[in-house]
């Protein structure tokens, strides 16, 4: 059995076969967790990927690139810059591609180890936190950190039984909010040190709570704001050490909102933005 | 080849064979709009269907739904309420089902005969209509839809080049939105004659529009909200004819906003919401 992070960036380049073993390893949550790395996946998230600031190991390419000018100048230009790129069959890369039609890139890189510590270098100043509370779907999930990013939200923290941020599928659905943003696999209890070492308020949404609208003006400088559970809304420790309830008002007989939009609605209203915008 | 609406209620009855060929007709944007029919499938968006204004045409079951009590249940108040419901077997069901994994329920009713005309009627007091202009994606119609219905839109009008709204996807996604709130395609020239003789500002979603914070508080009491395409944005006839251009600011790098995300927050932040409720 390998141990952590086993895998030398030599050995790559020594053994091109050895990326595309890794690469389907990494289809698994806990081979992704073991190794500490992730798959981008797709034109556009490569391009993010390395134009920031995280760590690629190696890139496979299957023949469906060639089909773009993006796709092969994209090839030329992660040639260019040295990193190891490696040219694989249709079938390997379907074989390691999470997409039903895949555009023939895959870049294999490190998650950056964020920890609560690191978290909490961010909290020095106004912050605005995206909690995660055991949010399941992917799509969901990539659409929540893409939006923090867009929203400028400083970090999205993930409490335990939310699927994993470094899934393929929520790596593509963010667009490269994950090379924007930290993004946080925290327990609760560290992630309530933080909260309390660095006076961060704590909101969860919550049907039953106070209109977003009449909370907004007193909304506190640094400020985490959670998003249940699809089905079940708030985990119960978070509903419970959460200092207010917030709701988005709704009309009578309909359900609920979609997650994603009702992020994408709190970190709107609840931004810290002039007073002036309002009453002006 | 049969006419326009050809297929009698009566004529289910007597052929039950003949509902499960209908289904599997209704997975073409073609036959829906021939035979003003659609399919809500799945537990959930059936049990808003026959809750709801919509006339159902006939129910076909599945195996698969015998499997939850909630299923069970759902089937035997369709038969006492006197639905035509009809049992196939697992493969029939698939064969007509959208979904990978069918709940074993997908009703046949009727698309609301909602055209330029109805929606006028809904504008003689304030309104708020979410204008989907060239939308290509089933999962972010859906989700505007839901969202349209749970923040208090008037309707949703579907501009050409927009997803079928009646697609089965649309309707899944959508969680019973259909059957609460118009939602109709409309051609540009009718739906501009609307704007122009019931006095609806049109606003298109832009990023070089002025920010939405500056612009909530004169929103006009009748108001129609356009979020354009995926990658293209607003198309040139709603771009040219959009008497402002509005924008959600968000943080420099990051490409855009999520068009349902997009669209759930400027239906929030133009909602017909007391002023007080900023400046409290």
């Amino acid at each position: 059995m390998r141990g952590a992070r086993s895998i030398p960036f030599d050995a790559l380049e020594d053994n091109p076969l050895r990326l595309l073993s890794l690469a389907r390893d990494l289809r698994r949550r806990k081979a992704r967790e073991r190794l500490g790395l992730f798959v981008a996946e797709g034109i556009r998230v490569v391009e993010e990927l390395v134009e920031g600031p995280i760590e690629t190991r190696g890139v496979l390419v299957g023949p469906a690139l060639a089909a773009t000018p993006r796709g092969l100048a994209l090839r030329e230009r992660l040639v260019r810059a040295g990193h190891t790129v490696v040219d694989v069959g249709e079938a390997d890369f379907a074989s390691a591609a999470d997409t039903d039609s895949p555009q023939g890139i895959l870049a294999i890189a490190e998650q950056p180890r964020v920890g609560p510590e690191a978290l909490a270098q961010r909290l020095d100043g106004p912050a605005r936190l995206l909690v995660l509370d055991a949010l399941q779907d992917p799509g969901n999930a990539g659409t929540m950190l893409r939006t923090a990013a867009a929203l400028g939200a400083t970090a999205v923290v993930a409490l335990p039984g939310t699927v994993d941020l470094w899934s393929a599928k929520v790596v593509r659905g963010a667009l490269g909010a994950h090379f924007r943003l930290p993004a946080v696999h925290v327990a609760w209890e560290p992630f309530a040190a933080v909260l309390r070492d660095w006076s961060v308020a704590l909101w969860g949404a919550d049907m039953a709570g106070d209109p977003v609208d009449t909370l907004a003006p007193a909304a506190p400088d640094r400020l985490a704001i959670a998003v249940g559970n699809e089905g079940a809304g708030l985990s119960d420790v978070v509903a419970a050490h959460a200092d207010r309830l917030v709701s988005i008002p709704i009309a009578p007989g309909v359900e609920s909102l979609n997650a994603g939009v009702a992020a994408g609605i709190l970190l709107y209203a609840l931004a810290r933005r002039p007073a002036a915008a309002h009453a002006s």
